[in-house]
């Protein structure tokens, strides 16, 4: 760093209250990265208490050209919050309030750094449900899952993070503070400027507060966790479920490396031979429930299942999902690197995705775990690698090279709930087309002129 | 027109195909206005049978600064499709192609003047369900739902026009043809531009294609139709309703004023001393939908109702919606004058918003009638004016002023599914904030910097 920047950081510290701005060398070390391998030491961290704090060191920076990358929990897959140019790192980590629950309006007004699962449990105590449950929920933050537009397995039937955002306060790169959108269900006053922020990775604008969408409680779920001997019996299972006219919550599939790895870690004697599992779930009453999933039981039965468990209320529901759990554990135990990659076909595509993930794993050596949010064709495709071995990384990015051509061939998106990140970037081009990338420009420009939101990114 | 614009529409007439730009007297009275009462008549009407002569009409435009407003069926109720400053009125009625329905994919590719329940009959005899539903779906089209984001009562349940919309063929301001968005159910590729365009009322692009997303058709609907003596008791039970943990596809309220006029046209004895209307949906399978219908009915008998009729499948259920049409042409029947508000507030203001409806009914001495979608908060409010008396438009004015100015008060929206267009741009710096209302300037901006799509209206 330049003594000029960090006199003009020192600068900015003066101006804020004390300790929201720290340029300690281990602070520094902390915010270089999130759950991907990439890591960038910023040169300072602000730790905002308020707003008109976020505004000040947006404002300052802006002025200065000086880069700011947002941060929620730390929590994403794909580099998203790497200070990539250094700058500032706008850790949201302070701003943790819920500040209401209307029972009355059905909506949640949150700061960003909410825990996602505290938010679900509080709301869920008072009858209310607020449904996109990304598998980090625990850990991450309400601003984090705005910034990737998070997604879930119970997606399938209640959509996504932008589906549950009514309002946001935004602190635009100059530092200007505008609210947009609302705190009523439906709205069709001006612009959808709330959506265009979610999804923009801290891109376009600083989220500070943000108006939540909330539903009824549905009173009871209940799932079955399926066992097949092939694929194919449980796609065309996934598929009779659905032209039956049910539109579960969600539609989990895992593939037969997965599940020889889940039998490799739990010894689970159901696990042998099978080479494809499925993971339905219902809510809603309790009795529509309770025939409906006899009624999927029977649809099922009928493309030879291995095996059918059946999961009747949360604590039973909640065993099922233990086990799709553990195919995350059980590939972490492979001591294998896990290259994981949340693309998206066309649902019909979604047999042809095992068989060319099946081919890709035979061609290059490297094993290939498959499992994730079919009902809607989000497959997590995770790419197993060995970085200790001579060739490995060459050959991982000819195999996710490969796996993104026939993705986006098909009509696919290379990113269903993470986003771009830098872990994507090198595809971003090849995904887009060059008058969609312009227009991205196009927004970009716009709303940040000088290029200090998030830069080096994907836009 | 001037000479020399003359002279231009005839050099832009000459460069496309025979009969897409029609200058005649006759024709550019027939794309004047829509089903507001403003109207201008354009200067030319491009009636284009290929994206390539959308392309070159906007290209042309943009070089020349003319003004290019985009139309569908002209069905809109808000002035958004009146040529204010005159220009060529770009009507799509041409591309009207539904291109393909995907049954493996859950997808319909549509040009926008596909009419919108003809998509639906046709998704519906494959099993498929599209499920916005604008009161007129029978006469709009796709492309004008999607610049104003329409909603309709299933919505409740469902989502509006946004949720279903999953890529789009845009061709921006200066002719550019861009493709964003794409056919999966989930995408994080980049920024929402898709949701961008959509609800943006012609301001930012033309649409000349979307993908649908689509889901299964529940085999099964019902419904209930409810009287009550008081407008608290009907808004109690449907709180209650919730309360259960039921999200119904539709919540209709209809108020005292309404029910009135459906009495004096119909004289249905139910109707005498009803005081509030509630009709409640369900769909999804038989067997679910029959019980759960039964558990609404109990619910809903603790709320005193003076009755209550059954609908069970199609037939049934689309009697009871005829109720509900009678509602809009009893009013037309009074022979006044319609301004049809599509307020939404808070959904813990809906008793509020009826007493106040009241009371401003009785202050200004202008009847106000009520009904709509009480579930997500949008209730049309519609004031009823003789505008032959002495001073009805002021006394309409500011009836509509001070309805406004409480919505407002109360966190709610002035537009929940019309759009702002001409009808509501007097109260558009009201509702939304400086800073927010640059935010659109800012993006209008980018988008169209020489300001030609659909000029005159609110940004």
């Amino acid at each position: 760093m330049t003594a000029a920047k960090l006199k003009l950081l020192h600068r900015l510290k003066s101006t804020l209250p004390a300790g929201e701005l720290q340029l300690n060398p281990r602070t520094l070390k902390n915010y270089a990265g999130d759950k991907w391998f990439a890591a960038q030491q910023p040169d300072a961290v602000a730790l905002p208490r308020s707003v008109k704090s976020v505004s000040a060191v947006l404002r300052f920076s802006n002025r200065h050209k000086i880069p700011v990358t947002a941060r929620g929990a730390g929590h994403g897959y794909v580099g998203g919050c790497v200070p990539v140019y250094g700058g500032i790192v706008l850790s949201l980590e302070r701003l943790n309030r819920i500040k209401e629950i209307s029972l009355a309006d059905f909506v949640a007004v949150v700061e960003p750094a909410v825990v996602t699962q505290k938010l679900q449990e509080t709301v869920e105590r008072r009858g209310l449900f607020y449904p996109p449950d990304p598998a980090s929920r625990a850990d991450n933050f309400i601003g984090g899952n705005i910034a990737t537009n998070a997604g879930g397995p119970r997606c399938l039937k209640y959509g996504v993070t932008r589906d549950y955002v009514l309002g946001l306060e935004i602190v635009l790169a100059n530092g200007t503070v505008v609210r947009v959108g609302g705190r009523t269900h439906k709205n069709k006053t001006g612009f959808d400027l709330t959506r265009l922020f979610v999804g923009s990775e801290g891109l376009l604008g600083v989220v500070t507060e943000a108006t939540l969408k909330l539903i009824p409680l549905p009173p009871f779920r209940a799932n079955l966790a399926i066992g097949f001997a092939s694929m194919k019996n449980a796609v065309r299972a996934l598929q009779a479920i659905l032209s039956a006219g049910f539109l579960p919550c969600a539609l989990e599939l895992a593939d037969e490396f997965t599940l020889a790895a889940a039998y490799q870690r739990t010894k689970s004697e159901r696990l042998r031979g099978c080479r494809a599992h499925l993971i339905v779930e219902l809510d809603g009453q309790e009795k529509s429930v309770r025939h409906e999933l006899a009624d999927l039981e029977k649809i099922v039965r009928r493309h030879k299942p291995l095996f059918v468990e059946r999961g009747l209320g949360t604590n039973q529901c909640e065993e099922i999902w233990k086990i799709r759990r553990e195919f995350s554990y059980a590939l972490r135990d492979t001591g294998l690197t896990k290259l994981n990659e949340d693309i998206v076909v066309p649902r019909g595509r979604l047999e042809d995705l095992f068989q060319f993930a099946a081919r890709l794993q035979k061609k290059h050596g490297l094993p290939i775990a498959c499992f994730g949010h079919a009902g809607d064709g989000n497959i997590h495709t995770n790419v197993m690698v060995d970085f200790n071995q001579a060739g490995a990384a060459r050959r991982a990015e000819t195999t996710l090279d490969e796996l993104f051509a026939q993705v986006i061939a098909w009509g696919g998106a290379i990113s269903g709930e993470h986003g771009i990140g830098l872990a994507k970037k090198r595809w971003w081009p090849r995904a887009v087309s060059k008058a969609a990338r312009e227009l991205h420009s196009t927004v970009k420009r716009a709303l940040d002129p000088k290029g200090i939101l998030n830069p080096g990114k994907f836009v």
